[in-house]
């Protein structure tokens, strides 16, 4: 008896060749408007996601790898993305922080439908959040953008939020000049009609409409900064708190402003919300977005994005790619399974064998 | 900057050539071994394994998918087995009711290692958990193995346990009388000396010394029969009770023996424990077999073994089927990971095309 059935692999260089062929703007657009269009449509009796979990540890490095599941009812399909975290990766092992993988099930009979690259995804996904957020929270008129934290994650956030606001002004720090100096020329590629000023976080904060914080400030350590005196309507989005005693931001920026995480449960636990209690917390992202009407005062007061990271996020970016890489005849099958067997019996292969 | 480091795929096939190769009965016993050292050398501080958990349903049909994750902290891994049981795939789609893999990570860098079939595997390690458990709680003597549930699990009881035990009767039973039929046939590859009776469930509870209850019995089904009378020294391993209110022995019967889970927590949540208080569930399996010698009294009264499955049973057999492929150089490497890149510039692909 064969049914096996394969598994779909996209790997990071598949990934990379979709992103070539359609462009990256092209995507980026796409996958802002198919997550917009998954938070106002969300329904939690349709996406089941429990709070992500994980193993999180100081040795040999500081390091989180952690899954994020999700059940897409309509679908009929589970997603995981299993993520890790180790911020001494580049310059230790000369790898990305993040790593990722994300693997989608078929729930009619439990089969592992595909397995495709996170890191790409991740980063593209991060970035599309902050462009909703920003969007709904940010002053429309907002030209400067500031960015601490100038990593992987900085160039997605700049290129997300470029194309919802017509910036004319990003500037950036880091603490690791290497990585400031290069940022421009990483980003380049974006071809972005705007001035590059290097400043001070300090600077960043009095001067920028929007922030995005995404540093790998260690445990305990933050925040980035303390009491600076900001314009009445920055919105920040605070996107690298995602760790258990990791945050960028001072507790009072966060008591002045309106804190809108992602995902309230797990933003108390590892993102900016750590720092406050349940009445000190706004809406969610996705209530905000459901019911934009009520949360347009938002765009003149001070406000903050929460961004911790939902497995709805990477079920969006992923069947985006999926879909793509199909339609594109990109990506490969493999059979992993031990389905290729008699049902009742595990050993029926060793019947033609010598062991038979 | 190219550090790219491949994933090892395994796939159930590959893993047919290894058993192939040697010897269903060398691989048997080798697991058994390595799974007895992996309990008695057991620490928490190690091996850190949380309660798994998972999406479960009735519709379309009844089915669970979940994940069962191990950090092992000396060999610096992550081991995370994604396990769906649905019990009318081999009715339905020709599949088996439980498919699998698993992954492995690297805790410095949070690479995806390998990714390895767990069908055969998770049927391999069942029944060799469920043969340790008898060695430690069953009569020295036992000659009578009763099987209640011939699907493919039964198999594999039915091998793990002759190899630990001199029988000469195996009688079984199965509510669809199919699998019941094939039973002896699906088994006559073990080449074992026993005489095969085809019984009813309280013939084979009444009979038998030892026996292994593996059935899809519905939620809210259970038990599979009530009030028999046993001998005085049988030892039960119940295998198929493994999902929120399914259940395959009376709580009568647990209330009279000694019952051992091999995880408590999880045991109480799925297993036979959810009939029973804390203080009715005796000591997990691995405290019974580092103490081996005060439970030699389990010999001689009725004892179950409430099996659930834990990834440390996983982690223990994934381990031996990786190391017999590198020795043998079975398998393959793909690169999934979206390493090849700048570690600071998800983008930096792009600067060779058209959209630099």
């Amino acid at each position: 008896m064969d049914n096996t059935q394969p598994t779909f692999l996209l790997s990071g260089e598949s990934l990379q060749d979709i992103v070539q062929e359609l462009g990256i703007n092209v995507i980026m657009d796409e996958l802002i408007l198919k997550m917009y269009n998954s938070f106002v449509n969300f329904n939690s009796d349709n996406s089941i996601m429990p709070v992500r979990s994980g193993f999180n540890y100081m040795k040999p490095q500081e390091g989180l790898i952690e899954w994020m599941p999700i059940r897409d009812v309509a679908k009929e399909k589970v997603t995981i993305k299993v993520v890790a975290y180790h911020p001494q990766n580049p310059t230790l092992h000369l790898l990305p922080t993040i790593i990722s993988t994300t693997s989608t099930y078929d729930t009619i009979t439990g089969h592992l439908l595909s397995i495709i690259d996170g890191v790409l995804p991740t980063s593209l996904r991060t970035g599309a959040v902050s462009a909703i957020a920003s969007r709904l929270m940010a002053h429309s008129d907002s030209k400067v953008l500031g960015i601490i934290g100038c990593g992987a994650q900085a160039v997605t956030q700049l290129h997300a939020i470029s194309r919802v606001f017509s910036l004319d002004t990003v500037i950036y720090y880091d603490i690791d000049s290497n990585v400031s100096d290069s940022f421009r020329d990483r980003t380049n590629l974006l071809g972005l009609d705007v001035q590059y000023i290097e400043g001070s976080i300090n600077d960043i904060i009095s001067t920028s409409d929007i922030v995005c914080t995404a540093t790998s400030i260690g445990v305990g350590a933050g925040p980035l900064f303390e009491d600076v005196k900001t314009k009445e309507w920055l919105h920040v989005n605070a996107v690298g708190s995602d760790f258990p005693g990791k945050i960028e931001l001072p507790k009072q920026m966060l008591l002045d402003g309106y804190v809108c995480p992602d995902y309230i449960e797990q933003a108390m636990i590892e993102g900016e919300c750590q720092q406050l209690k349940p009445d000190q917390i706004g809406s969610d992202l996705i209530t905000c977005l459901k019911n934009s009407e009520q949360y347009q005062f938002l765009k003149n007061q001070l406000s903050i994005f929460d961004s911790t990271g939902m497995s709805l996020q990477d079920q969006v970016v992923v069947d985006l790619f999926t879909n793509h890489a199909k339609e594109m005849n990109i990506g490969e099958y493999v059979f992993l399974e031990n389905t290729k067997t008699d049902t009742q019996n595990p050993y029926s292969f060793l019947r033609a064998s010598k062991y038979a």
